[in-house]
């Protein structure tokens, strides 16, 4: 099974996928979909949402994990990263790829086993579970993978 | 010149579609876009996309006016409010609408010469600009058409 995960927001949308068979878990890709600073808020919002089409259509994930957002600095970011988010989720269920929500608490739960587990241990614990030679990077695709990770662990099958 | 005003929501999107020719302003069609709270979120945003394209489609408006989001009890709505608004945006953008926004402020000021006027106060003005036989109702209709109004009024044509 492939699963798609994300990190969502404005500028940056960090992305994982993997493949899960059996109790094994396997990277097929991770990166960040950047948004262009010179574009208006619309055409960003497009540019995320074209960018987030194409992932799809390149890896055709049977499912897909989207951390759910809680703390900001203020409440235009929220709105902001809202947008962003809304824009990401609606690529998913345009195209038919079921979506499953985590708060990072059970994400950092499922990587590390601890719900307030800072960045560095996370990318650590992502580095063995995966057998990667380096952390994954930037702080957006590792929150991806650990997103992806979450609900492929998590997920109970019929 | 067909001017869509929106009010950003997440189960209740208001709208207002008004014609302006020359200084004189008509109303075409104001309502709400309802999303099914038995739906899951990425299915209301999903209905919001599918209800703001048949707008489109129907009345084919030459700009839109979007209301901007400020303020909000808590993180949690303004995310949600955000990620409709988010989908609304798409909408406007991937249908070549252009998108105009405005501040709550901006509105009142230009329906009623005072940025922090009341609901009631608006709808009346409302009724006086739009020559209707009663207040335009819900507030979310009013709003949108108030949006649609602050757009048409603001605008300078070169």
């Amino acid at each position: 099974m492939i699963i798609l995960g994300i990190d969502p927001g404005y500028g940056r949308i960090g992305f994982g996928v993997i493949q899960k068979t059996g109790n094994n878990f396997k990277i097929i890709d991770y990166g960040v979909i950047y948004t262009d600073t010179d574009l208006k808020l619309p055409e960003r919002l497009n540019q995320i949402y074209i960018d987030m089409e194409k992932l799809i259509e390149k890896y055709k994930p049977d499912e897909s994990s989207v951390e759910e957002l809680f703390f900001f600095r203020n409440v235009t970011t929220a709105i902001q990263v809202g947008e962003a988010r809304g824009v990401i989720l609606l690529s998913l269920q345009k195209n038919n790829v079921p979506i499953y929500e985590y708060t990072p608490f059970q994400i950092k739960q499922a990587v590390t086993g601890y719900g307030r587990a800072e960045k560095g241990q996370i990318q650590r614990t992502l580095k063995l579970i995966f057998n990667l030679k380096k952390t994954p990077t930037p702080d957006d695709a590792a929150d991806a993978l650990a997103a992806a990770f979450c609900h492929g662990n998590t997920r109970r099958y019929s």
